[in-house]
């Protein structure tokens, strides 16, 4: 039987994270990454394979092997298909025996399937899992057609699309409205504006009913509610994510909803020495406090550096109560951001808000080259002014600035305190001093009496 | 006499931004701003006037009047000389007199001449004063020029450097090392290396003694202490700014270090209902807690806003305990970006620190195009943690980088919480969820056993 003091279940961005930082905090331990493929994928990179950017599915894979021969950590390919948590031991597929001291189960999401869809599962119908055999062999097929439907205008959908068009393909994307919930109405119309330049056709609205098959049970077409077919080469679902989490359930771990595993504070599951960190974890809203189904790497990767500093002893306190939705992805050449909750989300949850927006330039004097537009918005509580949402659009740097909001938010900093932000500006880099557009926003916000009881 | 409810002396960034929030706080009462100049340049724009970004001075200017207008402000074209405040009565250049209820100083600040330096004031030498008149006529001046020596590298001297190199210019610039005040030793040599690629000669740690002027008396060449005699067609000195306070100390204002005016937490100066902001107003640092001759528009700003919000009554604390040294520039294409203490300085006051520097990507894969190495530090409190300084070279998006870390120190925010942050991590537009530097660097302090007692 192979013996790891710590052994990591999953080598995505959490699993990885996790063994590195376990790594340089426990120097002297035997560390073991139990893996099912040999490579990995970017995984927010996997839209942009499908673009002119990158060549290939290649392009975007980490050779994990190096990394983890770099850092000292041994790499098993095997599935983890149950785990018996009284004796510590994990079974592979195979019937592989792996014994740990402590253990970290980081094992991720995988596509959801519509199973509400009539044929969501015929030849020619394409899912997004962080797969590399899967990517590149889908990847092979997706090039030679030249029409494709994506179903689904979430993040992923959304930069396929953009990718596939930027590509020369004739798109047909099928959904509720771009990016709903990640941001507000006016800021999903602005990218479904610049995505109709971008050759889109967008169903705004539109459920898909049935996917088309001929005498083969190829997709040739979707058909929508309305009666309406689009027909087509191939079908991209990106319709979502969940936890990949069969077996730890299967093995007895206490679950939350969304078929998450149940963690504390450290990332400790109800079992002694065993940890789950990223997607396949309970994740609780900042403001709410509900369990969401809000995945993210950069959430993953913080997780997974918190259960490593507290694996043997609580060393390191985490000091978000709460995960923040934050996201950034390019519409065109124009950065789209958001952080916490949107205005539309907060009315719904009954969350006493105020907002405003400022339209301001990138660049000042804006006659600089490269002026962008940017445009921010700030969601605070109405009664004590405290930040808890901001959606940016933007050039490029839109997408570091969508982190000043970030910390704004987790230090639960308000408006009055964004009066006095201290902030660099240049005129090649930011908006004026003047008009910086964060403390522009909050000033209006107080202008608006905000806080006032 | 004109008589105003508020007044404000300086149209400035400090000035403009006063008067603008005082109108958004006191819709029903009247606003004044005495200003020299009918138009205003924006500060940090100046440098670029002399490259090829900017067709003149006239795209860097301000139309004040029209602003003020929209605000529904009064502008008046006039230099304070005199404020009788026992009287609250302000005199003009002219005569003219003008009564307030509230007073607000921004009268900024004005170049430091080298007095030690032979024919300092001779023509063809050039200052850089925020005076439109005096810029366009140097502009005028310096485009018809070959050959010009720049003497001083803070930001005002690399940038007006940079932008004449651009301009096909022979620049010789003579100083310390590069921007060393916002800058460790190892990233002033990046920028140095760069700006040699720039065709710009640097004299580095060499110190100017003389003018060389013709019969004429016109400067036709600089001296260097050890003899070096380097020819040029024009001199321009970036040799630094002195608060512009002549004025208030003539009227009886209460002076501190540097001559700034004193000023407490909601910038009110000695005198009752009079405030001052921006750079004529003290500096505190917020580490040393030392009078600090530290002048940035963004600070300017900030303390505008706070002055206006409290004119009447207390309304909104200053969160900020001192001045965080943010700044930001642009070195050919790359951004070079500094908030806080740097290690040196940090050492020099005694200050018991660890430092860590993490070079990633700030594309995810790297294959991406427009991909920048990022290189970030961080500084921190060797006991406690708390992050005191940053610095970061990188893409055009480090300009937003540093506000993170702005908004990071300010909170007193520690390594071990950027453990855990929350950040929004894309393929085009930021580093690796796994890799992102600050959280990187924040734990490679935390290895380093930073916070041990």
């Amino acid at each position: 039987m192979n013996h790891s003091e710590i052994m990591i279940i999953g080598g995505g961005p959490a699993g990885m994270v996790a063994a590195g930082t376990c790594r340089q905090y426990y120097p002297e331990k035997k560390i073991t990454v139990i893996k099912k493929d040999e490579k990995s994928l970017v995984p927010c990179g996997i839209p942009y394979v499908f673009g002119p950017y990158l060549e290939s599915p290649e392009d975007d894979m980490i050779p994990c092997g190096n990394r983890a021969a770099k850092m000292g950590v041994e790499l098993i390919h095997d599935e983890v298909v149950e785990i018996d948590f009284d004796n510590k031991v994990a079974r592979g597929r195979n019937g592989s025996r792996y014994g740990y001291e402590k253990l970290i189960i980081a094992t991720g999401s995988i596509p959801k399937k519509p199973t509400s869809i009539e044929n969501y599962d015929a030849d020619g119908v394409f899912y997004v899992p962080k797969d590399p055999d899967y990517i590149l062999r889908m990847h092979s097929r997706v090039k030679a057609m030249e029409h494709v439907a994506v179903i689904g205008t979430g993040f992923i959908g959304v930069e396929i699309a953009g990718e596939l068009a930027r590509s020369g393909k004739k798109v047909d994307l099928v959904g509720s409205r771009i990016l709903k919930h990640a941001f507000d109405p006016e800021f999903s119309e602005q990218m479904e504006s610049i995505m109709l330049h971008d050759n889109i056709t967008f169903h705004k609205e539109k459920k898909t009913t049935r996917i088309r098959v001929d005498d083969e049970g190829r997709a040739g077409g979707i058909e929508l509610h309305d009666g309406t077919l689009i027909p087509c080469d191939g079908v991209i679902m990106a319709t979502g994510y969940v936890p990949n989490t069969e077996m730890a359930k299967k093995s007895g771990l206490s679950m939350r909803r969304y078929d998450t595993i149940y963690v504390d504070e450290y990332m400790r599951t109800t079992e002694s020495d065993v940890f789950a960190v990223g997607d396949c974890a309970e994740k609780r809203h900042f403001i709410t406090k509900r369990t969401v189904p809000i995945m993210l790497a950069s959430t993953a990767t913080a997780e997974a550096r918190i259960a490593a500093a507290n694996l043997y002893n609580i060393n390191i306190i985490k000091t978000f109560s709460g995960t923040i939705d934050i996201f950034s992805t390019v519409v065109g050449n124009t950065c789209f951001a958001s952080a916490g909750i949107t205005e539309e989300d907060a009315r719904k949850e009954f969350i006493t808000i105020e907002s405003s927006t400022i339209v301001s330039d990138d660049k000042h004097p804006s006659k600089l080259p490269n002026n962008h537009k940017q445009t921010v918005k700030l969601v605070a509580l109405k009664r004590s002014g405290t930040v808890i949402g901001a959606q940016i659009i933007g050039g490029i740097d839109a997408g570091e600035m969508i982190n000043i909001l970030a910390v704004i938010i987790e230090n639960k900093m308000s408006v009055f305190d964004l009066l006095n932000l201290q902030v660099a500006t240049h005129p090649l880099l930011t908006s004026a001093p003047t008009a910086y557009p964060i403390v522009q926003a909050a000033q209006n916000l107080v202008a608006k009496r905000i806080g006032e009881l």
